[in-house]
């Protein structure tokens, strides 16, 4: 016998988690789709090299990678946004420009397995790629507000803020040269608090001065509405900028679209990445702040610049699927709620094996999600109990009559009939 | 500049092909759910020791098989059924039983590729176990039809046999112990020929007459119905057996559903692997046989004898979703035909960006998809040109007036609210 066991930090997802992920992301999918948002897929499987650049050679603990039975030196995709970057350097004649994708599928880190954090999990990009405009940015952020309002979630607020109001505010300190450095302090501001944060940022600027104006400039949206928060900004970093002016078209779209409510101006966000240089953002719920962001991304104007020498300008986002679902779990997201096999449970008894059949069929002709008990001979408990597991409310038996259903959670009796079509009317609901 | 190159064997998938295959996996999930089978997944690295037995030292050059960081012994998954096998003997408890399931991914062999023959591919997987009886074969059956006719295939036949009805006739020819060189000769008839297969059979068995009547079985079903071809292998095999039986009320369950008339009993059909005990068969397109079988399987006895000791036996099948997508790209299948990103493009003027970004959500709220053209200063030749490669049917427009749409088909004009009603209506045909 071998022990069936499985990976440090790998999952089996069983039929309790995977019906609601794959509920989760068809209604992703419906939304992106709606914005003409198109999917592609790339291999598991790189050159290590395409992967990591030419920098490859400084083995990366993080990554899966090794050498083929080709001598290839290969890794599997950590994340997917360098797979997307490679894929539009060689496609991006053929899918044309301005191009809109998504990608909703698996990575691997080998990172160490913590609480939440796993080796293998499902990554869900959507980016769009060869335009620089208001109208782009605020596509991405409409769009992340429907899909998470398609993802019953009630409340939930994006922080927006620009790489460039950012950078045009530091040089007016003179700490251009230590931009990135800054950033990254102030990007672990939830993570290590303010006082912390200080602590860095004075010993980055060797100023305590420097560094208390950086605290404001980061905090200066603090009980602010949009538009105020924007012209103290634009104060602090010397007028209105190309940054600013910007951040005012795009909050003009969002309230012309109705939903600018959803969305803060929070100048801490800055996201690590030097990748970034116009807009970034980060999603929290309002009901779960603690679980951090579940939706992070922001504007480049450089996606593909390793493997191209066009520029190829765009605006993206990044949801971890995993910490989602965590997130709607805790919730109690009426998405995740029903893990049900199926609506109704046919239960042959001896000798009414074709009747089962033949009635499961007409049943799923109505669009009802029908299964068969597959023995005739079972005990009543073991039904029960089947149809416990399965979580399947509605349960059809076989008497000299014909038919009868039990609705298993009232205990109610009922016809076929009746019980189709209470199935019909809870699905349209 | 690093060359965006990927690995021999490997693809990327791009949007005229990932949108007809995510629509060809949504129909085939909808079916499956429909009978009440659920989603699982796996983890793409096992320990290779789980996924190959502890032959597994034996290297196997088919796999992708490393060392990984911490030092152990990792493969990424060849099959579906392997990791599901492991999957039922640490999960069965928590399932329940019988246990239906189905699994789409990728999976990954090193093999050499040839024409159609990747290093990456995506498998569909479904079963049923623990539940050994008509009742369950037949099911399996009748949702492979479903899942057929759901694509849109015209004309397809499913090739029966049953493993336990070879046997037996082996058995009167003193064959037994030579069954499984037997079974994976005749498995190969299609590939290499009748004559071929006798001259193998000849050497195996060591006369010309038991080969003559192995050829003889397995050409039982030419130009027979059902029914007479089961006669005839009962009398070559020594009379009515359990087998035969099963094969029996099978067939009545199929003729009760009234699906029988895609089934056809072909005793040719032994699938290689010794793995099956009961029924088996293939699939094959009327209008593309050479293609071979697009969805194969059969019942097994003991899922998860590696793992575990009690039995779990069971029924399913396999679909090479790659080779069912050539196929339905050769058939001209409706499915494939539309890749379009978006229903309607809608062209912003400058100046008119925000009605654009409005007009896209008020459409998008009829359920139709709607993409907003980026460049509100773009030529038109540029436009029709995106307009074409995402494959967008209709175009609307500002003017002083308001707005107007073509159909880029016809050239016709028409008002806003006479496109959407012509979109939904296609969409609901």
């Amino acid at each position: 016998m071998i022990d069936p066991v499985i990976l440090k930090g790998f999952r089996d997802s069983l039929p309790k988690d995977e019906i609601p992920k794959k509920r989760i992301i068809r209604t992703l999918e419906d939304v992106f789709s709606s914005f003409g948002f198109v999917p592609i897929d790339t291999p598991v499987l790189e050159y290590t090299e395409v992967l990591l650049g030419k920098g490859g050679g400084e083995t990366d603990k993080q990554i899966f990678r090794f050498s083929d039975n080709g001598g290839r030196d290969v890794a599997m995709r950590f994340d997917l946004t360098v797979p997307f970057a490679r894929f539009m350097a060689a496609h991006h004649d053929e899918v044309g420009i301005p191009f809109r994708r998504y990608h909703i599928s698996k990575v691997w880190r080998g990172e160490n397995p913590q609480k939440g954090r796993y080796r293998e999990f499902t990554q869900c990009d959507f980016d769009l790629v060869g335009a620089d405009n208001a109208l782009s940015d605020a596509e991405i952020l409409t769009m992340m507000h429907r899909s998470f309002s398609a993802l019953g979630i009630e409340r939930y607020t994006f922080h927006l803020s620009h790489r460039g109001l950012f950078s045009t505010f530091l040089a007016t300190l003179s700490l251009e040269d230590k931009a990135v450095d800054i950033l990254r302090t102030v990007d672990k501001l939830r993570k290590i608090g303010g006082e912390e944060v200080r602590k860095i940022l004075e010993e980055i600027t060797g100023s305590a001065e420097k560094a208390e104006k950086i605290i404001a400039f980061i905090t200066a949206g603090e009980g602010k509405d949009f538009r105020s928060t924007l012209e103290s900004l634009e104060n602090l970093s010397g007028g209105e900028s190309e940054a600013s002016k910007r951040m005012r078209e795009i909050y003009s779209l969002l309230t012309a679209l109705g939903i600018e409510k959803s969305f803060t101006f929070d100048p801490s966000i800055t996201r690590g990445l030097d990748y970034y240089t116009g807009i970034v953002y980060e999603t929290f719920l309002d009901d779960l702040p603690s679980i951090g962001s579940v939706c992070s991304g922001g504007r480049y104007n450089n996606l593909a610049s390793l493997y191209m020498k066009e520029q190829l300008p765009g605006v993206g986002s990044s949801i971890g699927l995993d910490r989602l679902l965590a997130a709607l779990e805790e919730l109690g997201s009426p998405l995740l709620a029903d893990s049900a096999s199926a609506d109704i449970l046919i239960v042959p008894s001896a000798g009414k094996e074709t009747d089962a059949a033949v009635t499961a069929e007409r049943i799923r002709t109505e669009g009802v999600k029908a299964a068969v008990y597959l023995q005739s001979d079972a005990k009543m408990k073991r039904i029960y109990s089947y149809a416990e597991t399965n979580a399947i409310p509605y349960m059809l038996t076989f008497s000299e009559e014909g038919t009868a259903v039990k609705d298993l959670r009232t205990r109610e009796m009922m016809t076929e009939e009746e019980a189709v079509k209470r199935i019909k009317e809870a699905k349209s609901r």
